[in-house]
């Protein structure tokens, strides 16, 4: 390597908060945030430091975009479909119901247009959105009676956020909107009748399997949600172009450690339910076909009543068409199933 | 945002060399590499670059760890299958045959031991190996005749790396190791019967839909290859963190973005080909049965002869059999065939 005369630079030392939507007690996401913060720091020799909050601990965790909207913080972590109420779009940059798989959704955010047009929803809220982590498939959730039929979801009060929610709500069930540190206790007390969560590794350490017998599967709601980084707009504005970049590739990279993680993690922790007692059960075929149904029309329905939720579905719906015709040619599922006879 | 005064650092101006196996012309790998490159430059703010070289500028495009390892150049970005004779434990490093899918192999790296492992095995070499970038599901190669069936691959001269290529090797095929920008012409002249390179969106680039006629399918060695980014000890060694810590992370970023990349062009890349008169077969059941058969005894048999394979082949192993029972529960491949009916 050739050197020559070290450069002085000089960088402002920056210091933001950070707030979240997880409770310290997720490794994996909540601890996905702090390994970015860190990775920051290493990036910018110590100059920029971000501190993680957990939810509640500045604000509540389903008002992270408030906060950084208003710049009460500079930064949050957190999932756009919390914030449906505040634009529909908003639902594309976590997921929706029988969308895409992690790999199409990353695409869609980096190869597809979904970042330009995330962004460009995020700007009306003076904020700048990265994404920055990814939690895999996620499991159907946990109910403390089975649920073999379609009509058995009528009037259960079930924890599920997002078009999902909207979904299920359509199907009878009574839809709340918790965050996670609030489900045991309100599982467990029967407060509620369901719970979904994320998958096997973080519902176990939220303490789910002892509050519910049934784990449902698939997640059709989310086979594989993006969580974000928000960034106050202003703030963002005045950062050196090297803490910005710090920021944009720390988010990138730790999209990928945080899916990579659940991936690994996940396998580990649905054998310990199996031999803990947890019953698993597939969803009955009504009710996916009824869920995918309610699906269709929802997104039909929103995209006639938002202009902004159009916008977006249109060539998202064209990426996911295409995403399943090359999944069909490229994809070893059939061989992988074959490799395991 | 508080700011303070801001922090005079002083740090090196390094320049390094980054020679590559790929040629310029690939907008995705050498593309990759190019990114690569530029967010160093910029998270250090403009005081460690790199310059990307393509195969065959300084070093041809199959000595990339020979430059890397006896420090002709800083570092090198290729795929570690193609120096199995120096050890086979490499293969690990990009994949294997009936190996782990893209996201799987992405969670073995970073959650599974594949980095620990990896970095062990690279570090006899004087290197240091990242992954940063992977090609997503290879297709099956094109081939200028039909090969229905087992037999109709004796004696064929078939361009193909890594284990895959010993594999085929016993099933009669006459296996030829080229880089990639040589394909095109072997192929077209004859020289070569068939010939594999990555997917639509690349092969389409290199011009071999012009030289054969007949696209097989699935990658059935290749479902989710890694490229990495290798870097020689000595020269990691001397770097200050906050710029080890750059070339960790964009290379973490740019394994994301490559197969984001791959994902989103191979989609439309696909219906290019079929409009364009190219002729797609699946690998017939006697091809892939038999592949598989002798890809087990193959891995096997390399544990036997290889300590260094085998410490690595046996976590591995385990790691493939756990993802695949996740799999099965978590994924939503039978629910994304019922969303397309």
């Amino acid at each position: 390597s050739r050197k020559q005369a070290p450069a002085v630079i000089t960088q402002p030392r920056v210091r933001w908060r950070l707030v979240t939507s997880w409770p310290a007690s997720l490794d994996t996401l909540f601890g996905g945030v702090r390994t970015l913060a860190a990775q920051v720091k290493q990036l910018t020799d110590g100059r920029f430091t971000l501190t993680p909050f957990a939810a509640g601990e500045i604000v509540p965790g389903l008002q992270v975009l408030d906060a950084v909207r208003s710049g009460t913080v500079e930064a949050g972590h957190t999932a756009s479909y919390y914030y449906l109420g505040q634009n529909p779009a908003l639902a594309f940059g976590t997921g929706v119901p029988f969308g895409l798989t992690p790999q199409q959704q990353n695409a869609w955010w980096y190869a597809g247009g979904g970042l330009a047009a995330m962004q460009s929803l995020y700007q009306d809220f003076g904020v700048i959105t990265f994404p920055a982590g990814n939690t895999g498939a996620q499991m159907g959730g946990w109910f403390r009676r089975e649920v073999p039929r379609l009509s058995d979801l009528k009037g259960l009060k079930m924890r599920l956020p997002g078009l999902g929610g909207k979904v299920m709500a359509q199907m009878g069930v009574n839809v709340q909107v918790l965050p996670g540190s609030e489900l045991f206790l309100a599982l467990e007390r029967g407060a509620l009748d369901a719970a979904e969560w994320v998958g096997p590794y973080d519902d176990l350490r939220l303490g789910l399997p002892r509050a519910a017998r049934y784990y449902y599967y698939p997640g059709w709601w989310e086979p594989g949600p993006s969580v974000e980084l928000l960034i106050n707009l202003r703030a963002w504005e005045q950062l050196p172009l090297s803490y910005q970049k710090a920021l944009e590739l720390a988010a990138q990279a730790s999209n990928l450690a945080l899916l990579s993680q659940y991936e690994g993690r996940n396998q580990t922790a649905l054998q310990q339910l199996k031999t803990g007692g947890t019953q698993l059960r597939p969803y009955g075929d009504d009710i996916l076909k009824t869920a995918w149904q309610v699906t269709q029309d929802l997104l039909a329905d929103q995209s006639r009543r938002s202009s902004a939720f159009q916008k977006i579905y249109q060539p998202w719906r064209q990426f996911q068409k295409e995403s399943l015709t090359w999944e069909k040619t490229g994809s070893l599922s059939t061989i992988m199933g074959f490799a395991q006879p």
